[in-house]
């Protein structure tokens, strides 16, 4: 009987820390996505001072950063190099915009839009991302980093 | 004692349950690198074929196709349609090599390269992409796919 009563407590006990799990996950969930939404926004805000260690103090330290017509970015430094590069050819304002968050434990997936503008306001690309995220010591960071345009091919010369 | 014999016991049992797990998330990594890997193979045999419906099977019903100069591409039907287009474009080969796997229970993220040829045998393009997979009834599928090129950026006209 007693066997039989702890057995039963086990499986109560089972039960509840699954339902528990599933409810910290959607709370997690909902957590993760807050905790992305407003990296995003120190990314931009970034971005408007043109601020390419702030910006790179958001990723990893043995992050990726995969933008087009180049190979592979890796690590803070080469991503804070690449930032400067953006910046020095004119590049004024880089507007962020999830479209979904997906946390499992210490890792997010995130899709998004990009805005890219220029000093006068002209926005001159517009297209998509996915950013794996990880958790390190507390902080969501980015931590590989692929986008592309959304805009239609150039004509070919 | 029987106290302190007990506290021992739980801690013993702590570790190697952590142990068990990490052991496991090591074996599950490698094993779900291999499908992948298998995977990928699979999606270059289809291509190959210029199979699109083949494709499409490769991809969570409700998955998300990001190409280049493209709004988002959703769900199977669309990222048939597409790998059609592209078929018919004249590409006869996709081939993918992953860089990294890394697994979260149901989810991974791989970073791989792809290179896409035509007829004749010329390369037309080199790039890199991130997919974040899911296990879906016991099967891998791509679930977020979004590649760019590695190639330098044509003059503008």
């Amino acid at each position: 009987m007693q066997q039989s009563s702890r057995r039963g407590w086990r499986v109560v006990s089972l039960v509840a820390a699954l339902s528990a799990g599933a409810a910290a996950a959607g709370a997690q969930d909902a957590a993760v996505r807050a905790a992305i939404d407003a990296n995003n926004k120190k990314f931009s805000a970034a971005a408007a001072r043109g601020d390419a260690a702030a910006l790179g103090a958001l990723y990893t330290t043995d992050a990726e950063a995969l933008p087009p017509n180049s190979d592979v970015v890796k690590g803070r430094a080469a991503i804070e190099a690449m930032f400067k590069g953006i910046f020095d050819s004119g590049v004024t304002a880089i507007d962020l915009t999830a479209a979904e968050v997906e946390a499992h434990g210490l890792v997010a997936s995130e899709v998004g839009t990009y805005v890219v503008k220029v000093t006068d306001g002209t926005v001159v690309d517009r297209g998509k991302y996915v950013v794996v995220w990880k958790k390190v010591g507390g902080q969501w960071l980015l931590h590989r980093d692929i986008w592309n345009t959304s805009q239609p091919a150039p004509p070919k010369p």
